[in-house]
């Protein structure tokens, strides 16, 4: 259980780092929306591992393949399946992990809790499983961009200890693009390169805290109890791997104001209600308030480094593990468009849970 | 839509802070549990305005009444009932309130949303709406102990710009419940006191930050992929009114550690499979490791304050807002029970969904 | 688990027929629409026993109180919460119920699944759980009212051997409603009255066929694959107690026909595509036509009767039970508002789902 | 939305009878289940077209891949994900139905719905899609098998107006399968596909009945209220194309008898509880009681026929449709392994639900 998402725009993911593929089921998409594989690609070149020389070098190329859904070049009504086919896996590159418990990785837990694992690649925990969160995040994406040009975008907000320095207002995918960090701040996406490349040397791992905005949005996305848009957007995000932590709008510095400071002043501006500031980040009362939505979500360093650790092995024995081959010292920058594609997600649900509010 | 929480313990909270009263409605409690009105008064009473001189003044008794579920002091199976009714409102009180949208409170994107709202006291928006929450968490915490004696404890960690100093590892509830503001550090319970009064007599208001751990917690809990247990408990706080964050172990601040120093080694103690350090918060891949949980939320200052406000009103025009009669300055101590009934909620759904995981 | 039905427009019933009530919350129902207590009333009175002299005697005023989720007289968009409180029931009534369980109960099965049950009335399984299902029936049957002036209407064709004539194009509600036992053919009416009296006397009971039409519906309810509309109403009507069948169209007698003498041909009539017979009773491949939908429900004859009955005991003993007091000799006629409620509320949620099925 | 099945086994299909193939995501399956491509494959042959000179003679070789959820031959207790490729198909055999509607197609209810059709094969509407429910449906039978021993079976009890004889106590899958009309009464099965014969010849086709009993089911299995076995089996089976009604135990036939004569009386037999006759076909209050399931469903003749009939096109007007090509003049036979799958995924989701009723 717990391989879906979404209520009335539900998908459905499946798939290990080994074996037949990955792929996702989308059910819920309306029909008659122009959907290719290659716009699919787009977004999962952005995803790809060894798009950049600061990414995991692991090469995947990740061909998407729509099987249903899709008649003459628009979508039907019925449920979309998308799958990128795995490459052949060198499984014995996984041997020495076989018997042994990685630390902060899922597979204590997971062996836990289902009696064994598949000890290749991580199983279903692998972060390749976010291929068919991405490919479903396109249909997403495209969807509300037909619908009000609503347009989510996401960039590194921070690596380390370094901090970037973006104009939240006028930020664009091309500025983000344009960095292979995904930092649209020239200055600060030097140093993080660097920093990256550093931590790779030392066979270490770096986290960072990742930003998104909405703009566009409509008025009345969200719920009024448990089904909040701040709390289907923080389900969503930390359903990715590796996240810690989501705060909206002033977030956790919010408790150092007072309510006369935080509080966002409504006033007509071109003749519509809108606020004069934006601390709550878009969302009041978990209700969209037709400002942009305004997110930031932790993410830990990776787990897996080049260092010997201290851990235990399946006996119950303590083992020093030294991990082998290469490793991904920064999953920020292809964290980008997994944070966009659940944030659109979100979205399209509440986007078609708003029809018929009212008689 | 969206009043229900939970897959396999599953609530619908209903009710208005002016209306007949607002209750809850419990589906997939097992059988057997013992269970009483008296058992719920407690910690409805914690989350009651005027419990102390540093709450919301408005008097209401909460008086629980179980209506269905359970028969000769046992739960049943099948739905429990729970109502409080409420009191008489005045609704006059609210009269200034009808035609005007009050900053950050939910008023426009509910109207915006629905077409119209319940004016008076906020309607389904109110905080009034988490009795229900509470009492139902009342009935997951007893399951929760009755399992595994699982503990979830919560407290006031931070007031405005007043932190607390507490050992997470020992502090108790009776610590807590020493506390009218409900933090177990005396000199800043103090201090944090202090600082309510003075927000309140300037007719302002304060947020903090709750710290909640958990444990006792058994190993398994939380599925890999979607529904990992960070996720499902983000979304269950982020639906409490005035959250604006939430993080697990170090949160934000893992950030800056680099792998090396963030990952949590395997070791051996008294025979079970532990971590050395606990910086994942009890919670690796989604699903609990057996340590601790350990998770912090952030409430933005209460959006109701006794201060000239601009805004606007209905018609679209630009207006002055003076609110009258009393004022929450703190909504924190009145938290703490419902983050403690989010978490039980959650913990109680993913134990169930934990069962036949295996064959 | 269980006390819930539907997606958008969702359910949850709660209460045992002895207890504080019974009642129910209805999730999903779109603001602005006008109701009232009065409104639940008329069907709640025409689900109640004692209505007239051939159901069961035992007396319940049934009282709808709407609890929330109604602002000034129309629905708020948000739970709408109604309970009826149960009237002083007379337990000792049911003592020698106690140890024993009823053939063709849900005694036994309840028991064994929960691991005790409440023996006064039947807990959970009583007739009595349908007061929530009817006053939610009432509110879907104004919405579509509201929405199409789609109307459902049902009636009892046939009890134990006696069949009526019943023309299904003009038969009215006012003609329904004349006769006691809810058939709207006065001849078979009479006959059935007759019947139901006699076993009565003789302390049996009689089961029945109820039959159904909805005109107005428009195209396109109902989903292709799992949620056809035959497959949610079929669901809808089995979950009644007492059914044992349902059948939709010609059902059963369509086997005996060949395709080129069952199938519907099309046709343009007054300009609209039509279909010249209607053999598939208004839905094709799980989809609404257009054509009035039509169907039946077999009801088994009602399990409790003043009949020296075998049975077994708690303790695993074989005994005889002799069934006390008043008992229902036909629940057909109580029966038909259920059929109705059960039906509107699958057809909202179908409406509802129906929102947006194209870009 | 509506392509997914089940709750705690929760399936998902796609795909239509053209394009890249059929498939299902199975999600909820607990991990350790020994599932091979070979399971599958004996399952969907069975399904499959042209597996015998009475179905349709239309070639289908569907072998099955399974793409994730299974390691080292064991289920991980991930999501299983199986596809089906499609094969070449002829799109112009389908070019003179693109413009108009087949009579009791859902050609036209689709249409209408999404505003257009994968007009090749009936698109998502083509008995095609229940490729995946009996691949999902072998997962169940291992589990079923696996847990109590619980045994579903069925055959074909009626074609046209042929009726079998079958002593439903000892019917055995081996003498059932040794009737290409899979039913295991020699005679009628003679008759049978003489009939068949007859209607193909004469190009058009015959509907029927199917029966099922499931063995050894534990007492326990379905929910008091809305998830009723009844409700939750018939919603399963009316979602199977062209059925048309279902029945459980006496079914539409009880309700001739009186309670007297239909009451089933509790016995001990053989230290156990249980009845001494099975009117109620193994269900009592919507639970069940120990007893063989008895049920029967009807499916209409195939609309496809070889004909000249009246029909509507897309522009309106009223034209002749002549069918080209083959036909399967009864599905009955190949129906047979759907009914039995979608049996015994609704009998997964209750054992997995039945787990913890009482703490």
């Amino acid at each position: 259980m717990g391989d879906s998402f979404g209520q009335l725009f539900r998908i459905t993911t499946w798939g290990e780092s080994h074996g037949g593929g990955v792929g996702v089921v989308i059910d819920g998409c309306p029909s008659g929306l122009p959907l290719s594989e290659d716009d699919l690609q787009y977004e999962l070149d952005r995803r790809r591992p060894g798009q950049s020389k600061i990414t995991t070098q692991r090469k995947e190329s990740d061909t998407a393949r729509i099987l249903s859904g899709v008649f003459e070049g628009r979508t039907t009504g019925t449920a979309i399946s998308v799958m990128v086919s795995n490459q052949d896996a060198k499984s014995h590159a996984y041997d020495h992990l076989k018997d042994l418990y990685r630390p902060s990785h899922a597979d204590y837990t997971f062996e836990q809790k289902y009696g064994f694992r598949d000890w290749m690649g991580g199983g279903r925990s692998s972060a390749r499983e976010t291929v068919g969160r991405v490919a479903a995040g396109v249909v997403a994406k495209k969807l509300l961009h037909h619908w009000d040009k609503i347009q989510t975008i996401a960039w590194v907000e921070q690596i380390h200890e370094i901090k970037s320095s973006v104009d939240k207002h006028t930020v664009s995918e091309n500025q983000i693009e344009a960095s292979i960090v995904r930092c649209p701040d020239p200055e600060a996406s030097f140093a993080m390169i660097e920093r990256i490349h550093e931590v790779r040397k030392s066979g270490d791992s770096a986290g960072g805290i990742i930003r998104a905005v909405v703009r566009n949005v409509p008025v009345g996305l969200g719920e009024p109890v448990f089904d909040k848009l701040t709390a289907d957007l923080a389900k969503a995000l930390m359903s990715l791997p590796a996240t810690r932590g989501v705060e909206f709008g002033l977030g956790f510095d919010s408790v150092t104001l007072k309510g006369s400071e935080h509080n966002d002043a409504f006033v007509i501006r071109e003749g519509n209600i809108r606020t004069s500031t934006n601390r709550s980040g878009g969302i009041q009362g978990g209700i969209s308030n037709g400002e942009d939505i305004d997110l930031r979500i932790a993410f830990k360093p990776t787990a897996t480094i080049n260092f010997e650790q201290d851990t235990v092995n399946r006996d119950g024995r303590e083992v020093k593990l030294k991990a082998k081959g290469r490793h991904d010292p920064c999953v920020l920058p292809r964290a980008v468009p997994m944070v966009e594609a659940m944030i659109n997600l979100v979205l399209v649900d509440h986007h078609l849970r708003n029809q018929k509010t009212q008689i």
